[in-house]
């Protein structure tokens, strides 16, 4: 299907669209660099005539659409999201410029059997605040500031241009594509962060009536590693080891 | 009016563009990049209202847009022509991928009194032999060989992007330096690494007689996040509250 089959591994996810012209376009900016999946999160309508006419020749990916009720299952079997914001966000994840994000996500799309996806947000509010942590990075495409309003199909056809330049290994000529340790999925991930909270709420770091911001920061710390599989058997490892002595201590009291 | 000189002397040119959308979608993506000089050539339809509509916020640039005759009087005035072709036309013009057309553009920009032009033809048939002899040369964007059909806007998003990065001198895909949350030193991250390890031999996670390379895969894992001086507190608040549990559970046993 492809000859650049680490584009086979990257799925570009649209976040509640508000327009189905703009997932037609998206569709057609995906296929016109050889990108093929595309996953959409209660977009307000699809399928649509308008999709489809703007569209044009790029009917097929439509026909293919994955149309999901929330950002968490679309990233589902990932192991690296990357998310579309304009400015610098609160507690914010790492932020790349479309280039290195590119690099990046096709590195992890050839080095690891898993998928990779590329989000965009909504096009008047973007991405919530829940959204956005459930990505790893962020990306933010350089712009007007005084006018920094792309729109979408432009900026999937932008990002998908430098994912395709990246594939063709000439994002900047020089990323090495290394081999890497097998990363944890976003499942994994989200499974040690129910862990990891529900061990610091019982040990009482964590009160739940003012959880501060404590959950979000854990997540831009943790987020900022790229956690392997193995490191997160070893985490939730500790988390056991501790959530016995807890356990225990409450039980003799 | 914009703070990257060069992109005040490029124009962008459309000829005999048939929808008037991609006129309006054609502004915005030039705004979005800092680029203010649209020109039209034969237009079918403009002004507009749907091109208005596409245009968005940058309904000033489609109010200043020059209207022509002939893709010569566009170019008058102009000391170097790019021309996107979708596939090689003329051999005996020199051609290049969008960053390297960037980067001529902006060089002869700043380089020279005069303006320089991006050249797009018709959505369907392209540039004319005839107006392809008045170009500098071609630009071809990489794309899928199988579906190379970008939407115009798309196409202006593309190289406006380029041109930007080009005005920036950021064609290596650097982002400006930006502040950074503190970073914790070396002594409170070893002295994090300490708290941890105690914690883990406390809880029994760790044996010290065979301790594998456990604190090793740990000290990899948080040397690649650059923990930041409060995150060390966080963390280490954590390891304190599960440590009261585990002190508990062997005081009480």
């Amino acid at each position: 299907m492809n000859n650049l089959p680490a584009l086979d591994r990257i799925r570009v996810v649209l976040s509640r669209p508000s327009h189905p012209g703009n997932i037609g376009a998206a569709a057609r900016a995906m296929k016109t660099m050889g990108l093929f999946h595309l996953w959409l999160v209660s977009p307000a309508s699809f399928p649509d005539p308008v999709a489809e006419a703007r569209a044009s020749g790029a009917g097929d990916v439509l026909a293919v659409v994955r149309v999901v009720g929330s950002l968490r299952e679309a990233l589902s079997g990932t192991v690296l999201a990357a998310a579309l914001t304009a400015r610098r966000r609160d507690l914010s994840l790492a932020r790349l410029d479309p280039r290195a994000a590119a690099a990046e996500l096709v590195q992890w799309a050839q080095g690891t059997r898993g998928e990779v996806a590329l989000v965009f947000g909504n096009e008047a509010s973007g991405l919530s605040n829940e959204e956005l942590e459930l990505c790893t990075l962020q990306v933010t495409i350089p712009a007007n500031p005084a006018y920094a309003s792309l729109n979408l199909g432009a900026a999937v056809q932008l990002m998908c241009y430098e994912l395709r330049l990246a594939a063709m290994g000439q994002g900047d000529g020089t990323f090495p594509i290394e081999p890497l340790p097998e990363p944890a999925t976003h499942d994994e991930i989200e499974n040690f962060f129910t862990h990891l909270e529900s061990s610091i709420v019982e040990s009482g770091f964590l009160d739940p009536a003012k959880p501060r911001r404590l959950m979000s920061r854990l997540r831009r710390l943790f987020g900022r590693v790229r956690l392997e599989k193995e490191e997160i058997a070893i985490l939730r490892g500790i988390l056991s080891s501790f959530g016995t002595g807890v356990k225990n201590s409450r039980q003799k009291q």
